[in-house]
């Protein structure tokens, strides 16, 4: 009875074959895990003297290994073989090269372990470029920042105009989004740095291979304790993709930013011709698209987080092939990322700021917290200096005129505490000046943050 | 001042050229939306012909360009070539084939309605073949359960042992799921049918092309009504990768039904050889690869989607430049789920099932609803025989024997209207036969499910 | 050995009891799913019928339990009592009314298929709410547009100034989004009209209640034709919230364009005050806080569905207690809709619209494609006159005027086609009214788009 | 023409008044910030001291708004009002009490930088608690692993026997990532604990309050350096609802495991009655739906963060009401996790586990890689023993029968080296024992990572 179905094939017609070319390509990862061929090598090369060291290899034995290695690993520049994966190319390959002796590469070695070690040593290699990118952009912003400090904008709540703002403190806002992200960056980098290899299948080494000796050889921070965590754990990659898609959601509203700022209505600054576009069929159109690039790129990494996050929720313990949905993601997300902190630098390094146009949305109801504030040193509750500037705000708006507009005599029929010298409350350079507490928009504590950045780019 | 940035370089120093490389690459989508490179020559065959309906192209000229974007799509066998996006390298070609007549092409249209129109005619094509595979699908679980009606096996709750059931009525339950997605894919289409040619780059075509002649041309089903709409509206990738998600859920939730029966503890099924892989260092081991792969490729699937809809959430109206972020997770939903049905119709075409294992699996307890439903044939209410059954349980768990080993005197002592009929009650088949409602698993109704499944297939 | 944990006690210290009280809470769901109260009764109801049908019941003993059934209904009124769930209340409470008779209830029925009944009444009665406020949300839009069909204003592309368009072309194509979530939801709807009650645990209802005429008593259009497939469904609950997902979405990229034309620096419109808040400190402050909630929420809504989405995900099939977890986002998700759904038909119905700042918006270099196409109809190739076209935007810039300030000897330096009709190009009106393809943003196609929605209101 | 609508009301007509009691409720937080109502007023009397330090208050001033605000601390306990948010509530409640003096708390100080304030506070007393949860857990596994180092069952990849393992080493494979989650929680607090108040709305605080003062009175590690960062960041939230979703995937897979050990068919762990529940219909059934809720919440966390970080993505900097979104979920996702942590220690301790079940499924071809490894140890390459391994087991699959019991003669027609010692391979703890490098299942490598996990439970 067991068989029967494939006995009657009544519904298996298409399926008599022993394999299933469909399956082969399904099941096939060398497409794409081929990228960590040097990787896979290296710790071929890493293990093979961790055997000899066991006696399981001679000193010869392990010569002729890893002879061979470094020739499959040069071999790798002239084209992709058509393997199950990266480690059964570099193990047959091998193999041809230099007979039986490399079947006993693979002695207390599995593929679980293999993979896994793959991985961590190929993405250290990667953070490396990504946290240099990281900091090509911080730098280009806060250089950018301390040059431009003398310019003046509305800083925006809900996009509507709120209180003056130094550029430079707006730029020192985004810088400080990605100054976290760096430190995270450095935080996580310990736990990719944990070595897979010598835990097996499943159960450990039986062959008693020293694994410190294997990290050293591999620059790896650690062992892993346990060999079923060891082969089963993906959070490196999780932790990873989720601080990447933390990052570029940074990216993201920095992009939004920067798009609305370049609209003709606002006209605050205009990229250069560099990461613009133009139309097909509009002639005028000059495009933000590195920018809308940006920010649709971070919905892409946060797709590719959400789904390998969905794919490890409910499986078991251990190794299941489930996990090799890992690789491509992660690759996407590393490509993207990278490719984003190099973009975002060369934009910020080359758009033009039109610190006129700035200026221009610098309307007096911007002053209109100060207005209150004025008030609040002459003795009254804010509370209610808050509800008198709001009447001289609406006074103003029913004359169709500024708030510097309305006279003295305006102001005392508001409230009497209004003196002669309400007219210095009108200057913007002052009412930034006066946001001197640590974290404010004053000059001394726009190079405070300068400081503080720069600093960080040191480690 | 508002040039000082780029005057000055002060940061800027690595970004002096007219154009970055990376941003080259970062535009650029022809390494992906050549896929679409049949669609975008038919969609400008189309409009060359209604160019001509309002003479902005002469029956000649007409001719030329035809025939030109022939050759153009006859070209795409030989290679890749490097412009900026699929409509760029048409373009381009048209004109060098035809000469200054192909820029003629472009008149009224827009990349943005041109894109459009390319990625729905794409997937209108995809969409067939999408169709096909999941009815092949269905087809087998059909036939295998019109073959297997006689096996019968535990069906579980919580994983845990609940009543008997055909082993039919569990495949035909997945095969539900799948007949819902057949549904909700036949009423997406017209929504994908919609043509965005003729709305321009967003006001509308100011030639005043037949908008209906073009649809009939292409087979679409309908115009797009507002051509802001039609440029923006990307809601036929986010529903078809919607309804993706939807459908590897099932596909996921079938092979996770199937993993744990190809278990050694289980042993219901076995995948055949195609479909599983060995261990590189275990040797006894047959993995259920495939199984794996379904349930990991749902992850993906959902990433695609979540991503792209994170892209799309925040953008205002009409074409952005985020929006070229829809292609590369579309073509890889439609690959996945493309392949994903044809393997799970070859897994489930050629796996083994081990009626044996599922009998063995089929203790008594299994029985215990029917016990207190014996005793509701006597009048007693329901929520009684439920405790008087759980006592029975407990008694014949105490004893560690089966519930059909205790004695009538066991069961009277816990409820005096047992009589001599209640071994009736131990009979896995009759059990099973009794459920005769519509949707129960007796012998009739799981006819009744076949029939209604094939007849959904005709469509 | 095997109870030696619980014995030693070593580690289970704090758990030596036999109930854990968080674990009461954790698993109780009464605290939600009392909100499907009137579902639960209103399927108990015509579950006693059914079981009178066939014999289990009375006439007199179904009169008993509808009239107990009834009272329980009405209790709830009175607050909420301290079960599991929702259909073990209702039990409770029904046994204690008419005593014993009320266990009988449960005949062949099982939570889990009540559960299921429960959430699709529930659910229906609440789409019906929906699409009520989603055809009032498409209604103010469509009346707002055919009355306000005189204002012009720039359309976007890139947030970069594109065509003019009219503004009720605009609110339209925000309006064809919810058209097409109307024309969804209604398809959805019968899918989550079938009806599980009669599936029982998993195998089916043993005493063959008549599931045509359950489904008749509660208006379901079907019954579930798989018992295993009854139960542990819960593709109903997803595809609502995908849908919702979709049409928060639509509701946030309308709400995007608002708040950007709600800035001071575009001034196209303001929100009513029943729509803003002020600020706690900014006295000058207005924020479109409504349009910001409804942006965020669709951000909830997305999550309640990909957190759903990823539970069911890995679950093997029929009913697993994970599914529990399908009641508190599906509520919240059909609360947050409905909500924005009003709101957004409030802000749309009550803002202001600055036609005056649309105009000034209107500048000239928004006719460029139009410019170009003025040369298109004396025969040039419209590849060609872009880059005219684009020469003379050039020109202008240079000189820092606008297109139409440009002499008809600039024009002609730039092309010889160009002769005295030139002016007639600077004329936005005639503009829009050349965009007279279906879809198109002329007067004639915005009324016929208007005729097309208002006609889907009626169904 | 600009407020046509509004007088015209044609489709306004629901809403002439000047508020919509939906937008009321819409906007409102007050219903779940409440729970930040102790932050709230610990932040307020922080803030008053710090405005006594600047001249703002007089000590009199300040002791009476102290007094007050404790008054107002008190209330809360009686109940809740109805005002828009938390921050309102208490400063309407503390005018009441004290009069206009009041009205001057709000001096230099905005609802933006006060409620990240509260949620950061509120939230750092949140992980203390979420911290001891966390330990709570990996102590009992740890302890419990201690003790059952004994028991020995089969590892599992994908779901097949691969090579013995001992019970503890699978506990700790769990603790280990729940060892990473500690340090991840520990490593995220400072980025928590960053103060926001004195960056005023956006631009700073012009009163130059002392805010490392306000971060020692608040024991809070460091300030925020940049205004428009501290209000708009919400990164702390989802770096927690990240870690959360990664947490809450530990507990779910190590409930995947724990739900099939409990199945009938594996047999290997029993959970405690007060971690079970069972059927209303199935009287046998005691499923283990405490698993399968923690289960299922990993996807409800997930959500929250999904959806807020969704909301997030597309931001312009600093505040916007879409932030609003990101009380409600890290509410629920703090909620879940820490109930979750409490759970799955009490399943843990409590739960039995059938040795003798396990030592059942210790059949002899999990030892098919010894016996590969034994003809290792005699010379052969790994890869060819693997194939002599791989035929013995095909050979007594042949013979329905185990490993051991195949001849020696059986053995040396396979390979020659086999030998007298070949049965030594056939014993499960000498298996275990050889994998003794480090994270290996000997028993000594299994006592080292005791040893470590206890350590990381000091600090």
């Amino acid at each position: 009875m067991a068989n029967l179905p494939t006995k009657q094939k009544l519904w298996g017609g298409r399926f008599t074959g022993k394999t299933d070319p469909l399956m082969h390509e399904f099941n096939q990862s060398l497409r794409y895990d081929k990228r960590m061929h040097a990787a896979d090598i290296r710790g071929s090369i890493a293990y093979a003297k961790a055997l000899t060291k066991v006696g399981i290899l001679t000193a010869e034995e392990e010569k002729k290994i890893v002879e061979g290695l470094q020739t499959v690993g040069q071999e790798w520049e002239q084209g992709v073989p058509d393997d199950e994966d990266i480690h059964t190319a570099n193990e047959r390959r091998l193999s041809e090269l230099i007979g039986p002796l490399g079947g006993k590469l693979h002695t207390g070695r599995s593929r679980n372990d293999q993979v896994a070690t793959d991985m961590r040593l190929w993405l250290l290699g990667e953070i490396k470029e990504v946290e240099a990118g990281l900091k090509g952009l911080i730098r280009v912003m806060v250089e950018r920042a301390d040059t431009e400090k003398d310019i003046l904008l509305p800083g925006y709540t809900h996009l509507q105009r709120g209180q003056p703002i130094r550029w430079s403190h707006l730029l020192l806002s985004h810088a400080f989004s990605f100054h976290a992200d760096l430190q995270r960056l450095q935080q996580l980098t310990p736990r990719v740095s944990v070595l897979p290899l010598g835990c097996g299948a499943l159960a450990g080494n039986p062959f008693v291979v020293d694994r410190e000796f294997l990290a050293k050889e591999l620059d790896f921070q650690s062992v892993a304790e346990n060999s079923l965590y060891g082969v089963g754990d993906r959070d490196f990659i999780v932790e990873f993709m989720m601080w990447a898609s933390l990052a570029m959601t940074h990216i993201s509203r920095m992009a939004e930013d920067l798009v609305i700022y370049s609209t003709a209505e606002f006209g605050f600054v205009s990229l250069s011709d560099a990461y613009s576009t133009g139309s097909s069929i509009m002639p005028q159109k000059k495009n933000p698209d590195s920018l809308e690039l940006l920010r649709g790129k971070s919905g892409r990494v946060f797709g590719n987080m959400a789904g390998f996050l969905m794919t490890l929720k409910g499986l078991p313990s251990t190794y299941n092939k489930d996990l090799q949905e890992d690789k491509e993601p992660l690759f996407d997300v590393v490509d993207t990322v990278s490719a984003s902190f190099q973009i975002a630098e060369g934009v910020v390094a080359t758009m033009e700021v039109h610190a006129d146009k700035m200026r221009q949305a610098l309307t007096m109801d911007v002053l209109a917290t100060d207005l209150a504030d004025y008030l609040v040193r002459k003795g009254i509750p804010f509370r209610e200096t808050h509800h008198i500037s709001g009447r001289a705000v609406a006074l103003a708006e029913s004359r169709k005129c500024q708030l510097n507009d309305l006279t003295l005599e305006d102001y005392r029929s508001l409230n009497e505490k209004f003196a002669d010298d309400i007219h210095s409350v009108f200057d913007f350079e002052a009412s930034v000046e006066r946001r001197e507490s640590i974290g404010g928009t004053s000059r001394k504590m726009v190079d405070r943050q300068i400081s503080v950045l720069r600093a960080s780019l040191e480690n």
